[in-house]
């Protein structure tokens, strides 16, 4: 039985990541450099991620807002810091008009704008401003705003997905009276993406407080959420970040406490992007495509009627229909079941593929005699095989429909299950100086074949070096090309020696290749 | 009783419209000229619109993605027909960095773009191209696309939610193999938009076709549905266009069909916007501001705790959260009921003005005694008085909370039936000649008093000039400030004489002035 895709993980992850996102229709490149097509397929698992985090995000008391896309040139001068960071490479909009001269279309040196606009990369400056008009008194506090939107960073290596030049997201914006209620936000919003990442879209992940140089710039702490590919690299799935007054200082977001006295807001932010999709694939994919789990398969049971051209299609194609009718009027994962018939002309052994390829959890084959003798025929895509052989199992109709509800639930648990057990069996915490995980790492930065060989992360002892020390541990990783990823929020006492200065360690701090 | 606005329709109705939308906190104006910030009492509106319309896209067997928001030059270069329609006002990114140079932030000249980028005004350019890559075959066909996304169309004379530079809208695309089914998606559509405006918007709307001047640059049919706003102008709120070959033709997109020849697609697309909001206000707002159609109301039923700082107080809460907690367990209008206890620290007045504007469906305000009596006290926003006195009423709770899903519907349906009456009171079908559509309207072109009365439309019998004819024809209505809105899908026989050429008249056409 040859595999569905050309190329396994193990022979080259990459070419692998590359050929589940094209294999499994999820997205593919356009014609503007680094800008993506999300197809049918990965769109509706990103509704389904969006429909689950949006009821949480309204649910801890947040209002759905819409900020515009541009922002004006200056708004970008005035965060110096934020200048200095990430936020250099921007689209720009120089001018607003298009003319046609000789039969050619030019852009019109007439329209240019007084002041560049830039495609948003982030909207704090713009929304801070809002807030600025919008917050007087202690009252008006706390103001809890999330917007749907996109957003352009300008890239020059992009990849489907986990880099692209625009990228959809949701990017969560607050502001308070005091730092004690802005803390708990940032802390409660991560607890949010820990909840929703692991529990609808079935990746584990380390929740922990990034280290300085790490930071959001403008940021006093930043936290993340950090999983595991299964080429043992890291991915940040989400951030979320306590703003201090740093913003407010910087836009002049001020309220009259209660005591009357002009204060500072305490401010706060978090996100996450379309590159939650490239996560779920990186951790769930397999040699034969997707897995996805049923919280966000778009169709959940994918029934393939085995048609031959003959006669008795019809009572195949009316058992099929009946049977979607069955599982229409059920509930599975607390959303209403999604159930497919897939009756495209096309012959029922490439859809079958293609359903393995796509992920859907479910696939039921019916032929004449499955019709005949009210039985499906079920593949699970999360055990699809033993060994080379597909495994597929006869189940009376009935039966079936009333276990569909708990199987659907058994396999968003065990990709989880399998996914925990992964990322618990790779992380080392044995390894007590910078000599040792250089050695653990090490051969992976000197020759390329080593560099493809599986490595995890490491978890160490560190003594929460920062400035310069930091900036010497940050430069000896990336060498090695790691990076620092967070510091878990759990952490186990006691500590020992900090592998990087060999002074008494505070905690530990999670090391990886990272995406 | 004093009014909730201090401008009445009657008196200016575009300053009315302008404090609906700040006084209801639907949205303001951004520091980006041209772009609004939608604030969460309107982006409620906005989702509870998607919503309904998304659920009508997607059983219409349509699937949503994602296009890139830019559009190369070159792109919009191939539409020559569309180059000279609507889109030569664009943004244009021009520049991919920001640099600091003696401590001033500036667009790097060295990061100057090879080709312009668009910031999308429509998406049929870059869609197309998608179409030309996706399908190859007639068993590819239908393909069913729809997007939700921003666009920006530079406009120099910006209105809130009526004209922006940039807006939220959806855009469908689809391409078919013959033109009987393209032409059957394009009404479909058309007939999915009246549905949804006037059963979940509750705005009557004239469904029909446009006339060759105002159809979308490279339509061959333009359709569209137009609501009757209270100063009597008629708003596009929704247009579906059967492209033809023409797209096809420009950018490539062929398939084989199943005699194994090559043919060009037939291609349609649709859309509306959140200028559907700016239709609600204009449609069901009123002098003390917004009346929101319980289908699309954020919250249908808000509790107003009339709070003293006194002992009973905590009843009062008490029997809110209580109430509150039964109207969370019911049904309105086939979604679960939407309801909220306003805890606001502010004068129970206010707030009961506050909700007034923002137009929510229904308002109860429980003191001491309704809460000891077990009774509320119910405004209704859509009969909020009877002359100047508000008119309440006393309701034992548990016949409110049995009724209000009822009542719900009712509002619903008062609140469609009171703008459908206006919209069929205000229809001429009577006037026989272009001078007497010029005298009915015509004053109104010479001052500004008269200008801004009320004028209704006008349905005369036309004989479908083209060309130069209809070229002149809009010359003569624009001297009116008049365009022609559409042609209705229902006719009535028999017909007349054309008002603008004296030629035995085809059909009716609608006459006014619009947004």
């Amino acid at each position: 039985m040859k595999r569905a895709l050309s190329v396994t993980r193990e022979e080259n992850f990459a070419q692998w990541y590359q050929a589940v996102v094209a294999e499994a229709d999820m997205a593919e490149t356009s014609p503007v450099r680094g800008c993506m097509i999300v197809k049918p397929w990965g769109y509706g698992v990103w509704e389904l991620i969006q429909g689950a985090l949006d009821r949480r995000i309204k649910e801890t008391g947040h209002d759905n807002c819409y900020f515009p896309l541009f922002i004006p040139m200056s708004f970008i001068a005035q965060e110096a810091s934020h200048v200095e960071g990430f936020a250099k490479e921007m689209a720009v909009v120089t001018h607003h008009r298009l003319k046609a001269v000789d039969g050619k279309l030019v852009v019109d040196p007439d329209s240019k704008l007084e002041e560049p606009l830039i495609v948003r990369p982030t909207s704090e400056t713009i929304i801070g401003d809002a807030f600025r008009r919008w917050v007087s008194s202690h009252r008006d506090l706390p103001v809890l705003i999330n917007q749907w939107a996109n957003v352009v960073r300008w890239e020059m290596r992009t990849r489907l997905f986990l880099r692209t030049s625009e990228f959809l997201w949701q990017e969560g914006h607050t502001a308070h009276a005091d730092e004690a209620d802005a803390r708990e936000e940032t802390r409660k919003m991560l607890e949010v993406y820990r909840q929703i990442v692991e529990d609808v879209l079935a990746v584990p992940v380390i929740a922990g407080e990034k280290p300085e140089n790490e930071r959001f710039p403008g940021a006093v702490n930043t936290y993340s959420i950090e999983a595991m590919m299964q080429d043992g690299k890291a991915l940040q799935a989400g951030t979320s970040h306590y703003l201090g007054t740093n913003f407010a200082h910087a836009q002049n977001i001020r309220f009259q406490s209660a005591s009357g006295e002009l204060e500072y807001c305490h401010t706060t932010s978090w996100g996450v992007s379309t590159r939650l999709i490239g996560g779920v694939i990186m951790t769930h994919g397999d040699d034969d495509g997707l897995r996805l789990p049923p919280a966000i398969a778009p169709r959940q049971v994918v029934i393939v009627p085995m048609l031959r051209e003959k006669p008795e299609d019809a009572e195949v194609l009316a058992f099929c229909d009946k049977l979607k009718a069955e599982l229409d009027g059920l509930f599975a994962l607390g959303s209403p079941l999604r159930a497919i018939v897939d009756k495209k002309p096309a012959r029922a052994a490439n859809k079958r593929w293609d359903w393995v390829r796509r992920g859907a959890p479910v696939i039921l084959e019916i032929g004449p005699r499955d019709a005949a003798n009210d039985v499906v025929t079920l593949i699970r895509r999360d055990r699809l095989r033993e060994g080379d052989k597909i495994v597929s199992t006869a189940t009376p109709r009935a039966e079936f429909v009333n276990a569909v509800p708990a199987l659907l639930a058994e396999i968003q648990a065990a990709l989880f299950a399998e996914a925990k057990a992964r990322l618990e069996a790779n992380i080392r915490s044995d390894l007590t100086s910078f000599a040792e995980i250089a050695d653990y790492f090490g051969k992976a930065a000197e020759d390329d074949e080593a560099a493809a060989a599986f490595k995890g992360w490491v978890r160490a002892p560190w003594a929460r070096p920062t400035g310069a020390e930091l900036e010497e541990v940050e430069t000896r990783l990336k060498a090695l090309k790691l990076t620092l990823r967070n510091i878990p929020l759990e952490q186990s006492a006691p500590k020992s020696i900090c592998v990087f200065t060999g002074r008494p360690a505070v905690e530990e701090i999670l090391i990886a290749r990272a995406y």
